[in-house]
């Protein structure tokens, strides 16, 4: 690999490493989404799932404003991640409502990183005058801490209910809150 | 593995993910400040050290408290994290505050996935009354923000400028803010 010379040539390494990470979610988020029990869950990640399509496409949008080539570099954080989270939906639960918080706690993680790989490559396009570049990314920076707090929503006013309550299907607890 | 038959059994697994992690930060994060040639960021570095060995232990006391063998499973998750921050950190730059940029989006890739895993974890322990267990967790949340928030402040100040001008020592740049 040639060195890294500049902010801006460590800027489009870091890009290629988030859109490796996002062509991997677009595979891996409906793996989750078929696993998840809770209707409402299966459609946030299906959502989210539409959204990391159009995060894939604003990224190229980034490589060619930046007259780089659409380049992927393999992405061993988000490799981990997903590692974990197809583990933790395939493990085996007494109710569904255990699996469902499990992979709400699997995609929080995965939207994190997001949030962090942003964050940083926004505060560089930015410190380099690149505005139409940090604009695409901080579009989908806002999607992905938007997913988090549905997750969020989602995991307390639902799943974790019938989670700790298995077999009720989180009703009994919902009458006493 | 046994079957996860409680919302408790669930957390019990979420803190080993977690131990395994932690444990694995001891030992990845000297590394990442022996890399770091700003002398600031190496301190930030060496100061979330001594706070992820106290991490360590609050986990110990979490599993004493649940009545559980402190083991550690083992965390794909992180373990991607450092394997990609240990590969940013090798590249070959041409100015040691390109190399301090990329550390520091490394480091604040795990510190987000510690404030996700952190997060689902004391949602857990509160909705099951685990109060003592709760609060161990929140006193090593609020470090965790602390440190990505220490990271964030030292890009902007100093690393990040000297990233954007190398060979100046973001001295130039300094001066126009």
């Amino acid at each position: 690999m040639a060195s890294i010379d500049s902010l801006q040539t460590l800027l489009v390494e870091e890009l290629r490493d988030i859109y490796d990470a996002e062509q991997r979610l677009t595979k891996a988020i409906p793996k989750l989404a078929e696993a998840a029990s809770n209707s409402e869950l299966a459609a946030a990640l299906n959502n989210h799932l539409a959204e990391t399509q159009q995060h894939v496409t604003r990224l190229e949008e980034a490589f060619s404003d930046l007259d780089e080539t659409a380049e992927a570099k393999t992405c061993d954080g988000m490799k981990g991640l997903i590692k974990e989270g197809d583990e933790h939906a395939g493990e085996d639960y007494d109710d569904p409502g255990l699996r469902d918080a499990a992979i709400i706690g699997s995609a929080q993680r995965v939207e994190h990183y997001e949030i962090a790989a942003y964050g940083t490559a926004i505060a560089h396009a930015r410190l380099l005058g690149l505005d139409e570049v940090a604009q695409l990314l901080e579009a989908t920076l806002a999607e992905e801490k938007a997913a988090d707090s549905t997750l969020t929503q989602i995991a307390e006013r639902v799943v974790n209910l019938q989670a700790a309550d298995p077999g009720t299907g989180g009703a009994e607890l919902d009458t006493r809150l």
